[in-house]
């Protein structure tokens, strides 16, 4: 075949796109198409900065060409990537293409670790991100980003003040630690932390962003209504330990995004302290908290399993200190750069397959 | 001096209580005195009978006698005890005589274990114990007690249906868990939460309890309000984890119930999860969450500090297997026997130092 726009474009009609299943073409996921004499060059955007297919995807599109244009033509592929999204017509939160919720059901099982990991994985890997600490009772995020002592300003846009989310590690962070003296306790009643809740998603700068991580707090209660209810929330991740007690509670979370008036799709489970490693005796695994609970729940419910993250001593005194583990080399940052890159995946196959949440309109 | 009624008293007025730091006498705790030639037998009334101080107790008034009243007397003493109380004139719950919040803050720090421990080796020393599982949205108390299959029945009491908490190990509980599937999401908005625990307050069959322990969700909102303002809350143990994010949040649970206007006494602090340590290895100590918080945290709020337990799979596998660690022998064991004494220690010494709670009139 003859090196033209419209023989490129048959020949990576070739190409899947593995997850989603479409040929790359059909997906419009190939852009800027350039011929120089036996020079092709060509840009593939995938879904995610952070898919952990793209070097597969690129390889497939070089087979292709090789295939079915011959092999005496120099390619050169570009990687690039427009993050996806079903949040098209919101009046709310119009710049933000996802909204994903983090929730475990039971307290202490590593969300917001969990989170700030994710929210720096995806931002490292080139998205725009945000992060909203809706844990209201137990804020954890100013500590974990190293930015307890931050204010956010306030900035007026037309007749509205807004506050100016507090930048860190690349991520755009809002918390009620920003806002109240560490050691008080907010001692409210649900309505006045769903207001809050309300103020951090309406009343903050969040301009575009590709991913939008909700930090929820334990339970099932009035955050998690509050939130379903302002925003049309794109998936949620529910991060669990591997005991009993934690496993039951953490079904009870991804019960709640599956109740038929909530209906919010559940991207997949993350397993957390799946077992304990000792840093001087790292072949030695330690199932303290059992083996293999997030798997089965996983499967009992017919979702994804996104993966697990060892426990190590590391990752704590990363949160303490202020610097989440994906920030140093290890196993522990490999373990997050892979759930980030799944998590994102996950993301993108659910924006291809479904239709937008719609907001939970109930007067639950 | 002879060996009358009288002389013993005066004998025994020298023992102090060394909790209270007041005589035996003076604290009304000798009965029963019974005098046969040269025999002598007493009661010494304790606080509590997991009173960690009995048997130098028993020492010192063996000692007491023997000095004042000459070598040559057969001594029996019985040591029994009568738990006190500040809830005299209180109509609802008239037969409890201590109510003791376990709160934690954050959640996941392993505060229904401590519950679950506390309550049955309280029982083991003899005393009547009751539990109200209060966590709504997480309930963990009829996994870790083997009964969530039980159903409390329903028994007619005047005009009222009174609920029969369960009864296990020598413990009464009642838990959400009894009446919901276990699978099911409970997704209530704060007050729909509240009436459950007013309910499991005010229309459970209690009858005549020494410690009716509440295991509080993570948090300080609805829940915490409803408990001090239902009931006075005879005091507070606060559980944590020694890293830094569980301890901030530790601390907002503590300074809720130091709020002039909540104003319920803080017991002090258990640490959980102290270290870890892997059965094959038990002098290696894994830090894994950091050294010393509870403490420290105890320190700042001059609170004392009541004990540590150390991280250990088989807490982990009691709880999820329904045989709370204490059950069986062991280091595990041993720790939750010491802190369930210290803790009843702290609530006599509060009963002595201290006037009733009041319920919380606020409406806040």
């Amino acid at each position: 075949m003859e090196l033209t726009k419209e023989n490129v474009l048959k020949a990576l009609s070739h190409v899947l796109d593995p997850d989603i299943k479409k040929d790359l073409v059909t997906l419009g996921m190939i852009e800027n198409i350039q011929i120089e004499g036996n020079q092709l060059a060509f840009t593939v955007m995938l879904t995610t900065p952070a898919c952990p297919l793209k070097e597969l995807i690129k390889n497939d599109c070089l087979k292709a060409i090789e295939k079915h244009l011959g092999e005496d033509i120099e390619v050169e592929v570009e990687m690039s990537s427009h993050v996806t999204t079903t949040r098209d017509n919101t009046p709310l939160l119009p710049g933000v293409k996802n909204i994903i919720a983090v929730a475990s059901g039971k307290g202490g099982v590593g969300k917001s670790t969990v989170t700030a990991n994710l929210a720096v994985a995806l931002a490292k890997s080139g998205a725009k991100v945000g992060v909203i600490d809706a844990d209201i009772f137990g804020p954890s995020m100013p500590t974990m980003f190293n930015c307890e002592h931050e204010q956010p300003g306030i900035k007026k846009v037309g007749e509205k003040n807004l506050i100016m989310p507090i930048e860190q590690y690349g991520v755009k962070l809002i918390s009620i630690g920003f806002l109240t003296p560490a050691e008080n306790a907010v001692v409210w009643r649900g309505p006045m932390a769903s207001s809050a809740l309300k103020q951090f998603i309406a009343d903050t700068e969040w301009g575009e962003l590709d991913y939008l991580l909700i930090d929820l707090p334990p339970g099932t209660s009035d955050i998690h209504l509050t939130l379903v209810q302002t925003v049309p929330v794109t998936g949620a991740v529910i991060v669990t330990t591997p005991q009993k007690v934690a496993i039951a509670d953490a079904q009870k979370g991804l019960n709640m995004f599956k109740q038929p008036q909530i209906n919010v799709p559940v991207l997949g489970v993350i397993e957390n302290m799946a077992y304990f490693t000792p840093e001087e005796l790292p072949d030695n695994k330690y199932y303290i908290f059992g083996q293999g609970g997030g798997k089965k729940l996983a499967e009992r419910f017919d979702v994804p399993f996104i993966g697990e993250i060892p426990l190590v001593q590391g990752i704590r005194e990363g949160g303490d200190l202020g610097y989440p583990a994906i920030m140093k080399e290890g196993i522990v940052a490999d373990a997050f750069a892979k759930v980030a890159e799944s998590t994102a995946q996950r993301i993108a196959i659910r924006n291809a397959e479904k239709k937008e949440t719609k907001k939970v309109e109930i007067n639950a």
